[in-house]
């Protein structure tokens, strides 16, 4: 059976949950479509979290890679177009901050995502689940994961289809936050589903 | 046993479907609390809507007015604390467009909501709802039934609690609009039903 | 000659400055169109600002009382359509919170403002300065100042026309905040005094 | 005299202006910095764009491409980081509509700006211009201006920096569109000047 590593991450910035890191840990060890999910949860740490990502990927031998990350403000589901070479943005969890600075000093400016990502959207929006490509995964750790990710299946040939997922908040965090769209954990998770069900 | 009429309203302003008509229909003769609930759908005109909930008020007799309208771009569901005297905005479905105009020209400038908003806002938020009082209807059709439902019972010293309030747009309908926040009609049908519940 | 009482705030909930403080420094002392301007300043005390507002009318006597607040998040100008008899929101520059307290016990529920609000807009619209009516000015400072002036005039059968009006921030702040719309203080003091000038 | 070659856009997607257009046009000819101004309007067409910004390129020999854009929505002028190999997103002035459309089959995923963006908008942050990098010029026909720049001068090893600049909507365009935030057109003209006289 093929695999797929599932990524989320732990929470960041203050807020007090991440829905990604709950939606992975349900997920793991089911089966989806033909890709049985193996999951991990990355910390929110420029020094961290590529790097677990791809020990991750070297243990688990995936076919494919999803990253999940939380942008929170956004009103839809977001597969991302492209990861940038770039770091930048607020302080992590571990207190860095970096700014401009390159993923990698040689790396290309940029990867596309490997994912069907305009299936994935039609999927979605046909299942009632608003979806939309988007055209910046940003420069935080979510881009950077992302990133890196592509970097190292492109320096190493490798045969695995990756890319990044941005989700809107769940309701559990807007209740505490006063302008924050959101959607129920069960419909967030359904999506992400479905977008697996949509991989050859 | 005790009546709630719950009103509804039919698609407006070009969008294909309101999600509080498909809520109200769902919900028209169940039983939710102590409470019997007599749906119906008004129409989207200045010199009916109004007019229509307040015959069907006088045709039910309902001891507590509950009004339900969509707030395309809103993230929470919001109970509104206030209903005024105007009249503005866009055309309705007739094609009707009135500026600055009273309601009742010898009314008072203002009702207060008498449905429990703190006590509907606080349940839902515990319950994982995202909800907040909100200070504007605007002046649109959802204000027009909200001040004239509230004036009737004040003129006629009815017996009745009445208010209205605002849901956001269901999935269904943000999948045709680039940045609409929404959630699912499953969703915005059980914060209905949490808020009824909790009326005494 | 008329005189017109101009009110501003001083900085609130952690901003650093606040643009209407600015505007009726520099407008106090001036002539435009038929009034002379007198400016003060309030602070942003649920206890105080009311009743300095109401101590300068009666000092000041003024046959318009125009009183300005910040919407950071606004885009445009906003004159307020209605003050409504309740306060709520965060808390105060003192630390005080409040939640769903009337201003008035036996105030009416609002009070429309009394100023040519739609020849304003109209004005500044034709000046190229968007503007827009607004139909709530929350339940904070702003609209506590607006309330109890007009509740005020009302009781005493004053004859003063009164009402608040928002402005965006200006860019002096948006610098410091991420997300904020804003213009310049400038633009925002033009449109004042093209308000003011809108006035018989 | 070091040539600039300053482009802006006409009037697209339904709105009545452009203010990138009357910018460029005022700035044409003069002097700011070290560099002479030469302008040139962009047509908002998929198929002409790039290739008379291309040309231009070729006629001017300039030391510096600047390229601007409306961007209506966004609050602060946000020169871009990044332009990326894709086309998508809304119908153009010809009615051409593409959907994830490299621009260049054989070029790179995505070329960085040269252009001194975090100077530049530190520059505009110390003047009180409201200001960030933003890290997506989008898919549309600005951001084909821009990728198609950077790729020619790659290609062509040409001594040229380039990259491109989304400012928001004027308060001429606002007043016809509720929601949209806005500077004056002298704000934004200041803003652009600013941006060239930080340049080498």
């Amino acid at each position: 059976m093929k695999k797929l590593l599932l990524t989320g991450f732990v929470p960041f910035l203050g807020l007090p949950i991440n829905p990604t890191e709950e939606i992975v840990k349900t997920l793991d060890g089911k089966v989806i479509g033909e890709y049985e999910i193996v999951s991990r949860v990355l910390p929110v740490e420029f020094a961290e979290s590529a790097r677990q990502c791809l020990a991750h990927i070297d243990e688990i031998k995936p076919d494919v890679v999803i990253s999940l990350g939380l942008a929170a403000g956004r009103t839809k589901v977001t597969p991302e177009r492209i990861g940038i070479n770039c770091r930048d943005g607020e302080v992590d969890n571990k207190g860095v901050q970096l700014q401009d600075s390159p993923i990698d000093d040689n790396g290309p400016a940029a990867y596309f995502s490997t994912l069907p990502i305009r299936k994935m959207v039609d999927i979605l929006q046909e299942s009632g689940y608003p979806a939309k490509i988007s055209n910046s995964a940003g420069t935080y750790l979510c881009n950077n994961v992302m990133y890196a990710t592509l970097h190292k299946i492109e320096q190493e040939k490798l045969n695995i289809r990756a890319g990044f997922i941005h989700i809107p908040a769940s309701h559990e965090l807007a209740v505490q936050k006063p302008q924050l769209p959101s959607w129920s954990l069960t419909d967030l998770q359904v999506s992400v589903v479905k977008m697996i069900e949509s991989l050859d």
